[in-house]
Parts: structure tokens; C-alpha cells; sequence
């Protein structure tokens, strides 16, 4: 069934395979008269471009976008903006081998269970190369959302390696291939993965969002509550296998009176929290606080180490993925994590603003 | 916006604050010609129940579902199932305070942001109460997914306090009013929350949910993956704040070679899994391994002792929480998560029949 | 599959069967703030309550409404509203023989070829009596438009006779029973209806529905046109099998320059409007004018005389529908019209609000 | 808000104004193994493409398709299937004009009021040209429901002149560029619309499609009855202004004893059906009959003769179009017709599929 939209009404519908000519997305819903140009979304696809360094696939995808239509004399009108990006660098040799072999950890055994048929080129539909499409859509988010609100992103966690929050500095993460906010642990961390590259293997990785300027107000109390959309887009990545929200699991050890986080009178009339362990939600909606978003990318799949597995026919083979992969794909992550929240907050708030005004 | 509504296909609507007359939830899209009576929704929402022991909230309800429409001698037929729950036990007066403070944790104040209104009587809409609803549902989606499927959940960690899986009892979980998997831990968490609850606070916990029996090929490979549909029920239970498939966060800290899940032929033709680190999904698709979910719930927010906040006027105050309270909300969220998968995977069985079978 | 929703940010559920003990209906995502209480429900449904006059069926019900949710002190809060309406006059020994017998015209056959099984009773689910929860949904809905926008209808054909429109008169649309705007022409048909009923058979009709104060703008150009959720709307009420919009029909018979609405500058800078061929829509918009919309119920199914059909074994058989029946069923199609009128424009309005502001 | 998409499990969205680059579609939900090619599509696209006779626009679209995803290797994958379709006769100067005033007729003013934007140049996305895109998907949506169900659609009135049935030849429909189930009549009616197109205006049309093969059970019982989803369908297409089933409005005129269907044992144990004045449909459900389809298209709103309007400062003004236009738009709705009904059906096909088999 038709399963490759996100969002209501801010909605975007992404297609295309990694090796097909090219990918693309239909952002729908983007209020009119809204300036943008080409120019507004390639650096976020830049961010996410692989091929930029040794810890991510050396794919070299130019990742250019061509805006088709929803944009007239530099303003969005209101009509569903098609965006494409044309694939370049499809190396089809390097994927000969899974075409009759299930890869551990990959779609390839779930695809053909469900579908009966799949694109084994590159990994087809189930490729990385899908965010691509994300971060398009997020770009129109942003400025759905306009300039208070900041989406920001980093790697907090590498293989068992917690960066140390201490030394927190936002303007390092964009310095760093590996989007550390600091410098000493991206240094250290660069040279971890080079050992894990060198290692045939792969690591996984935890990635941290914070979205400051939300107004308060966003997300519905029952089943659209904004962890529930935020625990839905992030687990819609490639990869992640766990979402929280502000303290999230350590939530679970905390009493009562220590995770309250309690209020007081602020100077311009808005309420001041003490603190933010709910992570800027409270039922299910936005406090106006700092939204904290953390998610887990489980290790790369593929890996060049041998692994037993089967073929297409039942029987019992081995198998080691030689094609260009992330050493890391928890990396690719960050821009991708900020456009699913960018789209997730432009979506709750065209919903939010149906609830206000009268009749 | 409408936003009291889960699931496609099989979709259910839940109503009713928690001091009005009755509660209710309409289930649509229930296939037809299944058996059905009230005698198999009931047992499901007496393990919910409240007042059942000293660690749940001292509320008294009843809890008996009427089926008001949808079932004809005994059997569904395809129409709306219409549930209704009366709410017996509300004393109001245990609530008046709150009518004019927001209290830190709840969804007070985010409320009033949202709506400029809110039934502040027990919570309103918010309160864990509306719970009984997804719990009437998950029991019809059992009777969708039949006898095969069969989905169970567990406390694992209350507070601090990890319960031990090598002594993991399922037998155990219906025998301590804690769903403890294991009896020694579960009386050694009983003293433990009485000491929590004498202190005027509260705790939060883990949830395990497993569901063994699910087929191959549930869940869609983009935007609707069943790690996303499970991120997204999980996360609209109230308190939930985190929420991981298979091993989850500890993902991040493995490699490639060690996550894999490496396959070898069964003796059936369906392939043997060796290990199940991704928790029974690959690429959103469901493996046929069994699916392994687990959530972690916030301490209750309502404790004795007295926090800062502010009141509707804005003006700084404290409050403390004097009404009946579970000193441990997670606990009560284990048929409740249970209830939210079974709604997940029988509403993903729907879409996945649509896929099947020739034009 | 779910399918007893309508709309999308104002939707709303209904559910029951036409013998059950009641039926209700869920409005979700009416906004918050908004004065409600029975009182401003029940004079619509006791429009549409049968047992009135000899030319509805002679079922007595009392059709009372009840609110269970969403009102707190007088006003919504913006959860759901749950309504419920009991069933009192159930007499189901006038429905034994259509146990076993498909009635020609009704969804007898269709319903077992769909669910393989029915609720015989009272038609069950396919009862008109489900149009008694649109009535209550439509007055939420006119609520949530405000008294700015007033939407009427009224019975223009009844069988073969067409009402002469010269002599319209609003105000005597509600004095007689077959909501007939001119008194004279209700007064013929009156008398027609009862020759009708005395021959054993019944006659279709043709409804008319004006909405007045719509402001301009509502409804999507491509997919969700106002024209066509009116379509949709109108078509979803029991038994209509046409709806038109505007000139409709004729316009086919119309050339270009005859059909153009020309516009003129108006008195306050509103665009005048010359005509209203289009019946208010231009492009799937409004545009502020009258919107006009007309559908055709056919007659009624259940009739006295005899008619060849087959039973639910295959075998060629008679039946003649004894019950209480409609001869026109198209009269009280009068309320259900409007109510899903005020509905389609409801959620449109919220629709609208979500494009309007800036981020 | 998101509004370019259509249906649920089969659904398409499309993107794309008159003089951009191309325009396109996504099908979305298509299931995995049909054989699928652009020589597929592109039969269908031909039918519909202007240029090929006096009797629609003048505009040269080679409508060339192309498809970028969800094909691999002759067969669908079950992932979203792209489709573009280059512009490439695009004059812009026709269309100058028409930037500062509003064509009567013309969804100018509307879009104005919803977006207070709008791309003037050839109509922008309330072109006909959009249909191109639908014609795409129903092509794909003829393949999911098999060579058993044929959808053929034919014109049957145009202007005043009715079309005589009792010579319908549906060998002659493609014979004549007026869509014209007769040649004779198609002779006489070429000869008028030369009349109306040299009095420099034009005339509207009603056009009949007739789904064969539909099989019992497609379409749900209360809000996605079939008839109300065609109803939905019809009315999204460009100057639709009526839509009715089997008999339609002249149900109205009927009694309940001449309207009844009778049904007959059939020598396959299907039952025969005596009549069809329900048009396939009953209580929203189809029967197995043929389903009957009517839609009145609006004569062309762009004509040469000279037409009060104002222009975007509210000023009075006059405007005649000079542009390449339809003397009568409804011929081309005849592919795009057919297409909107092979998609609904596609769609109900899946969602039916959903109901069948057990647990």
C-alpha cells in the first residue's frame, strides 16, 4: 500500500532508487508566498553529500537539486513543489554479488518477503540515498518554520565512545566530518574509525537534535502527540532502533521530585522551567523549552568481515560486502535527523494554526 | 485538529475525560466473522484495572466493557465496534486544587497553551484513564492477529533497579501485581516502591514487550516501518518518553560484525536467524523473528511533595498532589503497551492482504 | 477497512446499527472555546426524526441526544465529543423475512458479498437511521462556522414534479412536512405522496442545498475541491445517486458566454459577481457566492408490491417489505444534506486557517 | 495544505504547472510483479493529448513519458513509481494578458483569494495539463485490476445535442476525435463545434463511462461508498459540475416498484440481475453489474468573445482569451475519466483485499 508520504498537512512523498536515473520528492502542503530558490536547500544536501570523506561511502554523488514546480518568480505558491536529484555515480559491478544473496542486517530477505521481487542494485529503494530526499523536504521545512526556530545536530555517541558534554561548542560540529560538538573528541573519534575501517567492520552511533524557538502549543494530547510523531520520524530512518525525549530512558531512574521540572513566573509573562527532563514536551505538547531529541543507528551492515547467510534459492553461503560503505552510518544521520524534525514541527504547526482564530 | 484516532485500516477512535460520565473507543475496520463477545475484552482490562493492589492508584473502577454495536450473534461484522466504559469512582473534590496551578510534569499548562481551556477534573483528557480504551482495542486486534501471535510485556527495571533476565519467568508476570518477570525481584520491587511511595514520590520503569508468531513481511519500507509505527504507538502512551527496538541504544556501541544477524537455512525452508539483534525487523519489514519492544516511562508526575509552579494568572506558587496515585505509572503501562502492539501489527496484517493475490 | 470516518482535521466517526441498543458519533477536532450543549444539537435531529408525519416511516423514536465528552462548563475544550442517541422503538418481528431474502434495491446482497454476513435487522448498518449522527456531527459543524454562514435546503422534485422555483419561500420550508419552499406546491404533493403510499410504492426526489456567508477561498484546486468533497459528501448520504453543482447538468447544454459569471468591482471592494452558474466554486474554490448544490435520492427500496429476488441460498424467491418505511425517502434527506454540507465546510474552514500567517 | 494526492492504498500524487520544465506524477501503494512499461502508459497518454484534432487546444505535446522508479526489470517492485512528462510547447506570450486580470469562468480570483499568489503563465497548476498525470496513473491503475475489468468512457451529449443510444457502437468511440459512440452523430456534432468554435465560443459536453468485470463487493458502506468515491473522483476533474450513477437524476422521477433491480438465480450461481438502475452500486457497495458513470462538463471558460471582469487592483475591466482552447474541454475528459475510475477502482480493490482471508 501507498507508504511513501510523511506528514499530514505539511507532507512530503519521496521515490526512486539508488540506482535508477534519478530520485526526487513532491513537498505538498507548503504555505504560499514563501521565498525560495534552489539555492535555499543545496547546502543542507551538501551537509548530507557522501564522498566528502573517508568515514562516509565514497559514493561521489554532486547531489545537485532541480526545483520543477511549485515556485513562481522566487515564491512558493501554494502547489506541491517536485524536487530531483539526478544519480551520477552508480557503480552497478560493485552489486553484482547480493543479487542472490541475503546481506545480515539488510532488507534484502524482508523485501523479497514482502514484495517477492526487489532492486538489488545498491540496495534500491531500501538505500541510504533515500534522505537525500528528507533533507530536500526538511530545507522547506525550515523555512515553513521560519527563523526562530533553530534545528540543530550532533554525534554524541561513536562505537562506545560518549563525546563529553562538557566541552559542548555547536560552531565545531559543521568543522568536523563527523559533526562532534568538540574538537578533541572529533579528532579521537576520526582516528577510532579509521581503525574500524581498517578492521573490515562497522560501528553505530548515537545522534542528538535540539530544536530551539518551538513555540509552545505544538502536537495533539492523544495520538499525535509530538513525541509520538518525533518517536515515528526518527524511527523512519535508515537504521535508528531507539528514540528518546529529554532524559528518555534514564527517565526510568529518576523520582518524581527529581524529574519535575518546575515552573516560575518569567519577566515577559511567559513561564520559566527550572529544568527540561521532559525535554520540551509535556502531554504530548510542545512547553516552548528546548525540544531534545536522541536517537540510535545501529553499525553499518554492510562490512567486508565474512558473514554466514543464505541465497535467494534457501541455501546455506557466506557473503562480504565489498562496495563503497559508511564506516559509520550513524554520521549520515545528523542533517537527516534535523530535516525530519524540521518536517515534523512544519507539520504540527499548520495544525496548530487550524485550531486558532474563529469561525 | 482530529487527532484521537490510531491506525489505517484498523483504526480505533478513543473519548471521555476522566470525571465525565463514560469513557468509549469505536474500532474500525475490524474484519468480519470473527468471534466476539465481551468476555474476551474484559480479562484484558481487568489486568489494567486500577485499585488492584498498593502500587497502583487507590481510584475504584469497574471497569466493564459493553459492546454497543458491530458484533450480531456473536460475531463481528465488519462494521464500527462501539466500547463503552462508565466511570463509576470520581471524587471531585480530590482535584479541586489544580483547577488554578499547573502541575510541573503534566500536561497542565501545555493544555491551557493549546486550547486556552482544559477539564482540569482528574486530568481530563490527559489522564491515564483513557488507557482502558486502547486496552478494549488491542483485545479485538488479538482476535485479527489470531491465536499465533501471541504478544506479552514485562517490567524490567523499576527506578534504578534492572530486573535480572537470567531468571526471566513469563509464568511469573501475571503472579505479582508488579508484572515482574521473575518472583524474587518482584517482591524486592514491591518493598521498593512502598518505601518510594511512603517518601511522597514517585518512580519510573522499563517495559519489555515481545511478540513471538508475527509473519514475515509486516511493515512498510519508507515512512511507515514497522520500528516507525511501533516508535510512534509506544511513544502516545502517556509518560512514555523513550522507546527502542531489539537491542536499541546499545546498538550504537556495537560493530557491524557483532550486530549482524546471521542467517542459515531452516529445517523448514524458512530461514534460522542466529541471533535477533534488530529485535525481528529489517528495514521496516518484520523477519518473523520475534519483535522485541521496549519502552521507559517517566516517574508520575502527581507526588506529595510540595513543588514550585505557577497559577493561571501567571503568579509564582507550590503545589503537591494529594489525590490517589500510582507511585509507579509504568506499571499499568504493560497491558497497555501490550494493547498498542497488538493494534500496530493487526492493522499492519490488513494493509499487508492488500498487497497480496493477483488484480 | 476503517470507513465510517468523514473528513479530515473536522472528522467525524459514526457507529451502530439500526436495532442495536444505540447509535453515537464521535466529532473529532472541533476547536476549543466553543458554546455547546445539547440543546443546540437536538432541534436538528428532531428535523430528521421519522414518525412526524405519514410520509416518513412510522418508527417513533424519541432520537434524544446525549454529550459524553469533550464539554467542560459549557464549552468545547477541543477533545472529542462523543454523542450518543438510544434506540427505543425496535420492532423486530417486522424484519423476520428479510433474514433469509436479498430486498431488491437494498444492500442486502452486497453487504454478504462483502462481509459474509449481516445484521438483518432494521437494515442494520446501512438503516437510515446512521444519517441521525450526521444531523448531530452537522450541528457541531454549523457551530464551528459561525452564525455568518446559513445553510439551508429544500425538496425541489418529488418524483415527476418539479417545485416552480417563482414562488420560493424559505419560511415555508419548515411549515410542512415534505420540506417544500411554496405552500401550494407542498400541498399537491402531499396528496400525490399519499396516493404513492396507498399504491404500495414510493417515488425519488430531488434536494436542494444553499450556503450562504461561505467565504471565499475554501477548498484545494487539484484533488480536494470543494466541488468535489461536496460530491463526495452528498453522495455518501443513503440512496442519492446524482449531485450537481451550480447549473450542474444544464451546464452541458450551455455555451461559454452564457456560462460565464462575470465580475464587476463591488461597494466594498469585494469582487460582484453578475451570475452564479458555477454555484459558488470556481477552480474547486469558493468564491464568496451562494454555493448551490442539488442531489437526486431515488425511491425509496422497501415497498409493499412484490418483487422477484433471490434468499441467501441462491433459490428464486418473492418479497414485499412490510415494515414502517419512507414513501419518499428523499424528504428527510433534507437535514442529512445540510448537516454534511455544514461538515465538508467545517473542515475546509480549519483547512484554510492552516495556510494563513506566517511561520 | 497537502492536497495533490488521490486515494488510499492506490495513490498517486502529482506536481507540475503548464509552463514549467514537466510535470509528473508518483504512484504510490502499486503492487510488486505486474509488468510494467511506458509503452503502457503511453497509449492512453496519446488519447488524451491535445493537438490532434480542431476540437481541442492547439497546443503540440509530444506527452512523451517517463519512468524513473519502481520498475525493475519489466516488473513493478511495490516501491513508488515516478513518472515525468517534459513541456516543451510552451508560449508564453498567449498568456500575458491574463497576469493582471481575472478570466471569468477561470480559477484566477480564487486562487488569488486562497494563496494571494498565483503563476498566471497557461493556467499554472489549474491547467488541464494536469490531467496528462492522471491518464499516467490510471494506466497503471488499469493494470492492477486485470484485462477482466474494461473501462471505456464515450461523450454522449455536447451542447444541446444529445447522442441517439440506440445506435451505440463502441468500435466507433476511437474512430472520430470527438470521443462519439456513433458516427453519424459524430459527423453532425464535428460540424457544430466548427459553429462554436467560429463564433468564438464553446459549449459543454456530458460524458458516460461503464466499468465490465467490477466484481461484487468493491466500495465500503457508509463514508467510501463507491458511489460517493466516484462522486469525489469526477468532481476533482477540471469543470466537472455533475456526476451520477446508473440512473442518476432521473431516479427521481421513478417509482420504488419501477426503480427495484429484481434479481434472478444465474446459471453460475451468480445471480442475474433483471435491471440496472443502480448503476453497479448498492448501499454503496458494487453489485458485479456494470457500473454506470455520467459527469457534465462546463463549456471552456477561455473564449474569444469579450467578457466583464475586474483585474488584480479590483478595477472594472474587460477580457476576451486569446490563447489555443478547447471549443468544448469535455472531449478530452473522456480519457481522464476513464483514468479517475480505473484508479478508484484500483484502490477498492486493494482495500477489499484487506478484508478477505483469516488471521
Amino acid at each position: 500500500m501507498a507508504s511513501n508520504s510523511f506528514g499530514s498537512l505539511f507532507r512530503f512523498t519521496t521515490w526512486g532508487e539508488s540506482h535508477g536515473p534519478s530520485i526526487g520528492v513532491v513537498v505538498d502542503g507548503c504555505p504560499s508566498l514563501i521565498a525560495l530558490c534552489e539555492e535555499d536547500i543545496q547546502p543542507w544536501l551538501d551537509k548530507r553529500r557522501p564522498g566528502q570523506s573517508p568515514y562516509t561511502t565514497q559514493r561521489n554523488e554532486a547531489d545537485r537539486v532541480k526545483i520543477l514546480s511549485g515556485v513562481h518568480e522566487g515564491k512558493t505558491t501554494g502547489t506541491p513543489i517536485s524536487m530531483l536529484i539526478e544519480n551520477t555515480d552508480m557503480r552497478s559491478s560493485d552489486y553484482s554479488e547480493i543479487k542472490d544473496k541475503f546481506r545480515p542486517g539488510h532488507a534484502d530477505y524482508t523485501y523479497m518477503e514482502k514484495y517477492g521481487i526487489r532492486d538489488y542494485r545498491g540496495g534500491g529503494r531500501s538505500s541510504a540515498r533515500e534522505t537525500a530526499c528528507r533533507v530536500a523536504a526538511g530545507a522547506i521545512a525550515r523555512k515553513v518554520l521560519g527563523e526562530k526556530v533553530i534545528i540543530r545536530g550532533a554525534v554524541i555517541q561513536v562505537g562506545p565512545h560518549v563525546v563529553d558534554r562538557t566541552g559542548w561548542d555547536w560552531s565545531e560540529v559543521n568543522k568536523n566530518p563527523l559533526f562532534i560538538p568538540n574538537a578533541l573528541a572529533a579528532r579521537f573519534l576520526e582516528e577510532y574509525l579509521n581503525q574500524i575501517h581498517n578492521a573490515g567492520t562497522s560501528v553505530g552511533a548515537v545522534i542528538e537534535i535540539i530544536a530551539s524557538g518551538v513555540p509552545a502549543g505544538l502536537g495533539d494530547p492523544v495520538y499525535n502527540k509530538l513525541d509520538a510523531e518525533l518517536g515515528n520520524a526518527m524511527m523512519s530512518i535508515n537504521a535508528v532502533k531507539g528514540v528518546e525525549i529529554g532524559d528518555g530512558f534514564a527517565s526510568a531512574s529518576l523520582t518524581g521530585d527529581t524529574y519535575a521540572d518546575e515552573m516560575r513566573a518569567g519577566p515577559d509573562g511567559t513561564p520559566v522551567f527550572i529544568s527540561n527532563h521532559a525535554g520540551g514536551v509535556l502531554g504530548g505538547i510542545s512547553t516552548g523549552q528546548n525540544l531534545v531529541i536522541r536517537f540510535a543507528v545501529k553499525p553499518t551492515s554492510s562490512i567486508l568481515q565474512e558473514k554466514k547467510t543464505i541465497d535467494v534459492e534457501g541455501n546455506n553461503t557466506e557473503i562480504s560486502t565489498k562496495g563503497r560503505h559508511d564506516p559509520c552510518v550513524g554520521i549520515r544521520a545528523v542533517p537527516v535527523g534535523e530535516a525530519m524534525v524540521a518536517c515534523v514541527l512544519a507539520d504540527l504547526l499548520l495544525r496548530q494554526k487550524s485550531l486558532k482564530g474563529n469561525g
